[in-house]
């Protein structure tokens, strides 16, 4: 596998819907993404579930997805009560975020960056109380890395210090995550390289892009030149920060796998099968939109990869 | 000016949909386009108006665009006495699209490649009798080069032979147009490097991109790492080939814009007034779809281009 995406749908698509998805049609979404290669799902949030009382059963879905063989269970957590529970529920990783503006922080999490890096603290010595064969892997997310909505572009110096502070704190390692859409193919370069001059390469493979402005796959493109190698998607682009009718907020998982497996990176992902679990997600959820573009248009007829073109000399 | 857009939109965008915009809004439109910065319009195509009923006035578009000073004026030509009617408008450019997919030109054109090719000469013919002044610059587009909804890929040696065969015919240089949205970033690249080996770097510097499977841009950023220059797109991504609700036929103009500037490449062009030109196509065309991203969102709080982002110390 060239490339792991991880898969936020049933965590960042469905906490930004209003309905509840059944608990069973989430266990359903989960096997079919696993089945069709998907090696790496977000499956919750460990909020208090009066707040997103979408995601009340992520407990119940890590500890399901945990059975899944070679699958690994995400799920993030806002601070050491859901690491906490996070941990009892079997997860493998979990991510907390960071918004790299402190207006967005105290806006969205209510907290100072000191008071979120001292549950990053929290977090990482509780990881370290538990036997090897337990401990989740632990990311720190800096969110709105590429900029804020209320704050404008965040300087560099602060994005280097607050990468630094994470990994102090005890992070496995960090994550950039484009939370308002702002980022463009430049910005991804300099970014990647501005924080791995600071965590070091093998502390910074994954970004979370959004398509506000229609530039998501662009952005993975730049990623990937710059080294990066896991990508957060959305199935059908659910989630995220959708502004425009008609525009994801996640980059879409569809038009991501197509991508790349058209530019001869394996994901690992089966097309066919992940189109059939977008149709069995949007049977379960009923009249939500979907997004994504390769799902509608069908693969190019006698599609094949990167690789192979090159074998048979052809181009395209 | 780093990158040259090329709009399509009066001739892609318009033959596209069913009802046929007042030639005073079309004026109006080209105008503004012009005013906002956009350097290079394509405003129809000389096809017999009982085909595209819609373009029907190109004749007079072109010599209204002529008069705006800078503005390089193009259309599009099927055949020798479509470059006769754009010479006798003033057209600046011209445009001979050569299917790669032979059964693709026998479908749309009803001409096999040596009859296309046979055209090419005889315009370049024609061209060679006027005064250097007049000579309108020939450009012959590669059309399906990407691969055909009835064919699939195309080989490179056919590829090959045809950008040679428009060369000797005449034509001061070859275009790629991705008409079936086949392409993806790795075939772009590839596919920039066979052609300009086969006709030089001088005379293989534009792109036309679809989006039909969300790659648009991606493949954009590709195309520029490879060397190109010159990139059509469509207000509002009207025209191409949309399959999927909510994905436009052609690259947005608006997204492109906001893109190539975003990364620091000087497009001449002005955002909010070409958000202002979207404004006005979408009042003269009231209730067609318009699609593109980022005028909804609208740019990002404070933002400004990757070279101001590198003087102020700031990574996005």
């Amino acid at each position: 596998m060239d490339v792991l995406i991880s898969e936020v749908g049933p965590r960042d698509g469905l906490q930004s819907i209003a309905r509840t998805m059944a608990t069973a049609d989430k266990k359903a979404w989960i096997d079919g993404a696993a089945a069709a290669g998907i090696a790496e799902i977000e499956v919750g949030s460990f909020v208090p579930a009066k707040l997103l009382p979408q995601l009340a059963d992520t407990a119940e879905l890590v500890a399901h997805a945990a059975t899944i063989d070679g699958l690994t269970v995400a799920a993030l957590v806002p601070n050491l009560k859901g690491a906490q529970a996070a941990v009892s529920a079997g997860a493998h990783k979990i991510t907390l975020p960071l918004s790299c503006s402190e207006t967005h922080s105290l806006a969205n999490l209510r907290r100072t960056h000191a008071q979120v890096l001292e549950e990053a603290r929290e977090i990482a010595a509780l990881i370290a109380t538990l036997p090897p064969a337990r401990r989740p892997h632990f990311e720190g997310s800096l969110s709105t890395v590429f900029g804020c909505t209320l704050e404008g572009a965040i300087p560099d110096a602060q994005v280097a210090r607050l990468a630094e502070a994470l990994m102090a704190a005890g992070c496995d390692e960090v994550g950039l995550a484009d939370t308002t859409g702002y980022a463009d193919p430049v910005a991804v370069r300099d970014m990647v390289k501005l924080v791995r001059g600071v965590v070091g390469v093998e502390a910074l493979t994954g970004i979370h892009l959004h398509n506000t402005r229609g530039l998501g796959l662009a952005n993975v493109l730049a990623a990937i030149e710059a080294g990066l190698t896991t990508f957060d998607s959305s199935l059908g682009g659910m989630g995220g920060c959708p502004f425009a009718p008609g525009a994801s907020g996640n980059i879409v998982t569809e038009d991501l796998v197509y991508m790349l497996e058209a530019m001869g990176l394996d994901t690992g992902i089966d097309l066919d099968r992940l189109f059939a679990v977008r149709r069995q997600v949007a049977a379960a959820l009923d009249g939500e939109p979907l997004y994504g573009f390769t799902p509608e248009a069908g693969l190019p007829l006698g599609f094949r990869r990167a690789s192979a073109r090159q074998r048979e000399g052809i181009a395209a």
